[in-house]
């Protein structure tokens, strides 16, 4: 079987009809027809086996990640996604584990309508790039760099879920419903398109959260020139990692825990009532942890006392 | 140096002023203003170390040639360059390598106007993989569907040399001025941007000749459902190229002879003087080197007789 009899086969049966996609796979480029009138948000995420996702990942879950962790850096911009281009590293063709990479990243781009527009793939160690573009009203971008003093600070859902799916996977326990429910997190994280588009009529300031709560917020401070101040006590977790961590709460390792791909976004502090409706109307769960302060740097308090050892740590690749 | 000094690093000085980029590196996308009126084409390309360049490449050699095979895709296409992100993986972190990356990537993006608008660094086995994206004119694309039977089938530029090249490399002679050009085309291919706007003004259709010549018209002949004749006695071969082989042509090698990235397309035959002239005024050089007919397959005569044993053996990444 021959490099474009692969290309042909696993990315068969993946059309997703959309009426600005002119020419998808088979030529050169892909054309594009854009909507006037908008901007387009783009990013370009690598997975590496071991690194993003642990080698014995299944292909099906490796497939739906890859796209759903791209998806989420459209979702904190408030983005509509719309194409995707799909670059694979494989050591070998393997039929079985290719079409099941499909399987996971067709159900998410069926469920986004994302049109796969094009890729490559290439014989190498297992590592997958992915190029998404969505569209933006212009002008409505969530950015890390619009927080404003004393904006509100949420997050959605729960964090710390899928750190600790990971580390349940490396001890090897026994796998509980709860650990269950955490590893699920890991694997598959829901991309928050809904909650970004909706934050997106309230704010103009968020990131997801890939490497850690401290980590990305730190970015916002950075870009937006302000610091934070951090209620630990008003931390979502789930009642599953409570469960896991049976009264253990190590808050450096929540604060560090990556993959979580929740969204932090920033509000005016009147409208936080509006926009937890909205969300919560929508079914997305929100919760206020902070606020954005003049003075630079981020200060956790747990019980009203400020916890003075605690760092970003957000995963870093190149790190010894 | 985290990951994130990196990205800030090697990124930095690689701004390229575009009005239509709203924002580009530093957030969870980059936002793009495309202008209105036109298509978007869009093209990702992955290299990998000991496939697509020798591994002894210089870092600024990789950086030039991953881009320059890229905007090729857009060249194919008739597409006027616009914006490029960039992921790269590497086994270590090594600044003087990125720096000289940069620079060879730099060059050309500074030379098509390509503003970098994203990316991403991750740790793993070194490959780069981008996706580029240009604007072309409503409808006229060049694409591999579009060629009609008696089109004049012509290539730009001359074939064979970056084989060449790549052959000498591998056999450590002794590197002649002709080998040099040839080794000069393997690392720094010029994409044929130029030659792509201009052949969109008289034809539908061309490829880019990354594979081989047999292997990448065979892509327009089943995109086009149609058959082509080739005359081997008019394939531009450099003299270079000529002195390299000494008078030995293996006919094989050469229409299998990829990485050239020179442009094939075909024209109505009433067109043919028209388009020489207009690249040729453009400082380009072309050659028409036969026929689209309607029997499928592609036939090769050697002066005046068909060559029956040549058949396309375009690199694949994954035959053993």
């Amino acid at each position: 079987m021959s490099e474009f009899d692969i290309i042909r086969q696993i990315f068969s049966g993946t059309a997703i009809d959309r009426q600005d996609v002119i020419k998808g796979i088979g030529d050169d480029c892909a054309l594009l027809s854009p909507a006037s009138g908008k901007q387009l948000a783009i990013s370009m995420d690598t997975l590496i086996s071991g690194v993003h996702f642990p080698a014995a990942t299944s292909a099906q879950d490796i497939g739906y990640k890859s796209l759903a962790v791209n998806l989420s850096d459209l979702a904190a911009m408030g983005a509509e996604p719309a194409w995707a281009s799909l670059a694979i590293s494989l050591p070998e063709v393997n039929h079985a584990w290719l079409e099941q990479f499909m399987q996971g990243f067709m159900q998410l781009a069926s469920q986004y309508n994302v049109a796969l527009i094009g890729g490559d793939t290439t014989c190498g160690a297992l590592s997958i790039s992915i190029t998404v573009i969505g569209y933006v009203e212009s002008g409505r971008a969530l950015r890390r760099d619009q927080a404003a003093e004393a904006d509100a600070i949420f997050v959605t859902g729960t964090i710390g879920d899928a750190r600790a799916g990971l580390e349940s996977l490396k001890s090897g326990h026994t796998v509980t419903p709860q650990i269950a429910y955490c590893i699920e997190r890991l694997n598959r994280p829901v991309p928050r398109i809904e909650a970004g588009r909706i934050i997106s009529q309230y704010s103009r300031c968020a990131i997801d959260l890939s490497d850690g709560l401290l980590s990305d917020l730190k970015h916002i401070c950075e870009a937006s020139g302000l610091g934070a101040d951090i209620d630990l006590d008003k931390l979502p977790l789930s009642d599953e990692l409570q469960h896991c961590l049976q009264g253990q709460i190590n808050w450096s390792l929540i604060l560090n825990a990556g993959d979580d791909y929740e969204l932090c976004f920033t509000v005016a502090a009147d409208k936080t009532d509006t926009i937890q409706q909205a969300l919560q109307q929508a079914g997305i769960m929100c919760t206020q942890i902070g606020s954005m302060r003049h003075q630079p740097g981020i200060r956790c308090y747990h019980e009203a006392k400020l916890i003075t050892d605690l760092k970003p740590a957000g995963y870093d690749h190149f790190e010894k």
